[in-house]
């Protein structure tokens, strides 16, 4: 479950400071407030025998947290803001950095996820108010793990989804995304203008098992995967599983099998150790134990940072496919899905400053990474400059209660990020 | 949809039919009287647009159907006699021959399936009665399709399934077989003593593509192939599909197409062509395209006519299972499900006897071939000696409204089982 509070305050308190002094000569962080502010929002729908919460996008858990963040905001000289979405900024006056992530969870979340980058941008913005540094805003944008869309609120505010759209999404419980910001009432203001903001940072953890495993602190995001997915369908011939000779069969599974089994060696002179691919769904027709298939439907998604990439293995899988046809006599049909992500670069600059930030809180426990999950960031890239930096994750572990980073980890990545506020300045 | 009634007739007067005369000396069945009765009981239950019928065990149509039967077995100079599990007798005096098979179809069946073989054993034993002939009783056994259970009328008979079991058995649409039963009223007689039988012949449609592609008319049936079944789940590592390099991935559906994919080669040394598996079912948890399957579960059939081939299919089977789970890190679990069937060789004289039938009939035009399905014929078995005779099916079709057979191989199916029933005489 992890500890929490006192003891993570302790813990901390027992690593070596000496690289965090830095970083305070430019925005003065503090430690034990920024984890007394996590943990404060993890007690607004937290689980009561575990580290996890349940804060799904405006339920009154959700609603509770972003009231509770505005009166954060609020005292540490920020103008609390609802846009029409239920996005939440902490507006700096003037031009300023924005900093942030989003505090909505899965139905069965993790405490840190989006909430670790609102509460250290809250903490930076903070600090930076009271030593007289650089001007920070915040934000915690809504819905970003999709009890209606997905990314709705980020995605709104970017022009990518209109707000008409937006309002005919409906949660698997039947309520609408209208009828949910309807909620907001009073609180609602107009949305804020982007250009008032110079670029956008966003911590996160990492949601997979590199840092953790590798035994490093930081992870300086390249960019955000695209993704492209496809449904495939085998037609073979359903037959009697007991009167039917193996030589006669077209076998719909089997012929799936030896797709999944081949794809590694079509892939290998294509992919990197960080393309990705997944059959995560397969559908039997008619589905009985004494019955040969003579259908098999299933999705095949892959992710890589370079969309050349993505067009080859795209080329590979249509390859073997065509060769799968014609060895097994079945019919393959292969619909790729509309909601295909193409790869999102992060700022180069950003990046290069994320970096020296990073080697300068972390000597050489640090790498260039891509995200493999989605990130509100990949929205806001439209408006302005955008970096991301990542934590590790405990055992790669997320959208569950047991997700959970080392406390010194979270400082480590408070101080990064102050860090790099402080050089963009 | 195929030909019936006239064109029928037609086509067979166009066949040489003098091998028939050889058989016609012996029991003079007649081909068109057959073939006239076989669709008249097709007519029962018969779907308006094609030559399927639905005949539901124990449905009106069912009932229909055996009291269109009883009525032409009375005709024929047997006695009508429904048993308490609505098996129906046609039986001759004295000890007897028994012929026969099903009349009870599946929810959309083909016309032959089971009604052949009571047909053509009514007609034998009709033409044995007219011209002095051995004696001969005929069967039309109940649920054998399984509404209920399976073969649920021959298990009750062979005393494989005890009658109170059997009325707890509850079809898809919550009648009971108790129930189900008692619609027979005032039909019912006792359970006919086996003793006054010598053997059981049956005949049935092949319901695979073997004769029919190889251009022959008989099988001779060897046994009922034996079937083991396993449910199979692999325990891997749920992951976010798009942060979990694939080194580090345990994905329980990758385990399972290895699984299948290997299957031939660990069999390669053990199986004949003969010899058949099946992956028909499988589920993945939680089943979603952007989520690394944590969980999949499946189940593995194999059937052959040689029980150690069986057990010698099954220890690679395991073998292969602790390989992968050693290879994969994956937890691998396998349940013999109870429901295995052991191969059931038929008697050896009536397999010889059917073969010099058929040699007779359709001279090398016939082969010995087990049964990759179930019939009544192994329950039979546990009661006297039993032989089976197939004939073509057309495309390897059955249980479907297009299951056909061409009018020359049903009437050699007759003329094979009326040569065969003389010489046991």
């Amino acid at each position: 479950m992890g500890d929490h509070g006192p003891d993570r305050k302790a813990r901390l308190d027992a690593c070596n400071l000496a690289w965090f002094n830095r970083v305070m000569k430019t925005i003065p962080v503090d430690p034990a407030r920024f984890l007394d502010d996590l943990t404060a929002l993890r007690r607004i729908g937290g689980d009561s025998a575990s580290m996890g919460v349940r804060r799904r996008a405006f339920s009154s858990e959700d609603l509770a947290a972003r009231d509770w963040l505005a009166a954060r905001m609020t005292a540490a000289g920020l103008a609390a803001h609802f846009d029409p979405v239920g996005n939440l900024f902490g507006l700096a006056e003037g031009r300023s950095l924005l900093l942030g992530s989003h505090t909505d969870t899965q139905p069965e979340g993790g405490w840190l996820d989006g909430a670790l980058g609102v509460v250290a941008a809250l903490e930076i913005a903070r600090a930076a108010r009271e030593s007289g540094g650089p001007a920070i805003s915040v934000v915690s944008f809504q819905d970003e793990e999709g009890r209606f869309g997905a990314l709705t609120g980020s995605s709104v505010w970017a022009g990518k989804l209109d707000l008409a759209a937006a309002d005919g999404l409906v949660a698997s419980d039947g309520l609408s995304f209208a009828q949910a910001r309807a909620q907001l009432g009073g609180r609602v203001g107009t949305f804020v203008d982007p250009a008032q903001f110079s670029a956008f940072l966003e911590m996160h953890i990492e949601q997979g098992p590199v840092l953790d495993q590798a035994g490093e602190a930081i992870g300086v995001v390249t960019g955000i995967v695209g993704l492209r997915q496809m449904q495939i369908t085998i037609k073979g011939q359903q037959n009697h599983a007991g009167t039917t000779p193996m030589a006669h069969r077209r076998d719909a599974f089997s012929v799936a099998a030896n797709i999944a089994t081949a794809l590694p060696d079509r892939f290998a002179n294509i992919v990197t150790p960080q393309s990705v691919w997944t059959i995560g769904q397969i559908a039997l027709h008619p589905g009985a134990a004494s019955v040969v298939p003579g259908r098999a439907t299933f999705s095949l998604q892959w992710r890589d940072i370079d969309g050349d990439r993505l067009d080859r293995m795209e080329a590979a899988i249509m390859a073997l496919l065509a060769d799968e046809a014609t060895r097994s006599g079945c019919e393959i049909t292969a619909t790729r899905l509309r909601h295909d992500l193409s790869p999102m670069p992060m700022d180069a600059g950003l990046q290069a400053i994320l970096a020296q930030s990073a080697e300068a809180v972390v000597p050489g426990r640090w790498r260039h990474m891509p995200s493999g999950a989605l990130h509100d960031a990949s929205n806001v890239a439209a408006l302005m400059p955008v970096g991301m930096v990542f934590v590790p994750s405990i055992e790669g572990i997320s959208h569950a209660f047991e997700e959970d980073t080392a406390a010194a980890d979270l400082v480590a990545g408070l101080a990064v990020l102050a860090d790099a506020a402080a050089r963009i300045g």
